[in-house]
């Protein structure tokens, strides 16, 4: 399945008095990582919404092992860990680029919703095949 | 015109590593203190969005005197300056509660938007009436 | 164990094109209702770091179930997991006021740091106590 | 004086529920921005706080005119306006990337303070002369 990289600097508006990254901020960066990943499969968000689908998060998990600081650039790593009917699972891996370093390791869980109804639906066929390629 | 005073605890991911709150969090305050303004005045902002109308901010600007630190409680004080047709601004002040030492002071203005059409329309009567008393 | 309930309101900023409060902002309601916690307890975060402790984010998750929408007032109630010699687990759960439903529950684990030295360190006899009373 | 130009995505979390940057978004902008022209007149901003100095923010301000969407390229304009002994004043204007639009123009005033002391101090020559080059 498909998996993606993408790189981010860390903000100052990001970190907190000890000098570390916020721990909301990473899922900032696993929400910029997906985005990513979905325009590289050619099916970027923004056209899923427009094609009548939101993929919410239901679950996010984030452990965090180093320390993210001010101007560090960051490689966010995302791949696919589960593709189910309905729901789509995704594993992001936050490191340091400049060593190669990993800051911190997560998930989200996603459910398929259709906009107009709200109600809980298959995913398009046309997401889980590019998802596979 | 009417005037508001509400409270708000600077959260930890609000500061910086200067123990410092961020220059992006002040606007957040004026935010939340032109909520309360609305809710005092029995127009709050969700009943003004569902009666199709908004208010984006068409400017803002805020000067810092002295920074607001972790924890600090807040005094935000908002008050009507100019109210024509079509905008509204509105002042507002940060006070740290603890002392009444005035931290920053600044401004939003706001144009009155209708929803459905993105047409700048005139602000509701029930609005302009309300925020006179 | 101690547990702690506090109420905060949705703001604008926190929401997003569909009007759910986007899912970072759950991890800022949780750290607002740890702070809440140690205040009542005695021992406010503030005073924690100024005794050279700090007690930095080692894992966060959130299960989201029902989405919180602008403007909703929210109660979140902390309460103790888990309490180990170096680290403290806190159960976060976030509930819609108004009917008393619940949106979200999730966890942090928190490891203990001396701030001089960078090491992970017991967490102080005054912290251990007081969140037991 | 240096100018400096640089892109950003606009994320998910910087919209509201009209679809709508956010009003301090914009203001994380402005941080990227001179955080880049820094960078590109070869004094990081890392590297001036590691000289001892700040450059906090004394007054923003922004105009918006046409709002930013979910996942618009920026492009970041940042020029110097005003340099001098002690205080700095950059301009900032937001572009849509993809048709070169205007959206939203503003400043920043920076003081130069010493972080040792807390004192307002002059503007290293370091810093001057090369953001004068």
């Amino acid at each position: 399945m498909k998996t993606c990289s993408t790189t981010v600097r860390v903000r100052y508006s990001e970190i907190d008095k000890m000098n570390v990254a916020h721990n909301a901020s990473y899922l900032h960066w696993f929400e910029i990582g997906r985005t990513e990943l979905l325009r590289q499969i050619g099916y970027p968000y923004r056209q899923l919404e427009e094609d009548g689908i939101m993929l919410p998060v239901a679950e996010a998990n984030c452990r965090y092992r180093i320390p993210a600081r001010y101007d560090d650039k960051l490689e966010i790593r995302t791949s696919v860990l589960e593709l189910k009917k309905r729901t789509v699972k995704l594993s992001c891996e936050i490191y340091r680029a400049e060593d190669n370093t990993l800051l911190a390791t997560g998930y989200t869980v996603h459910i398929c919703v259709d906009i107009a109804s709200g109600a809980i639906t298959s995913l398009p066929e046309k997401f889980t095949s590019a998802i596979k390629i």
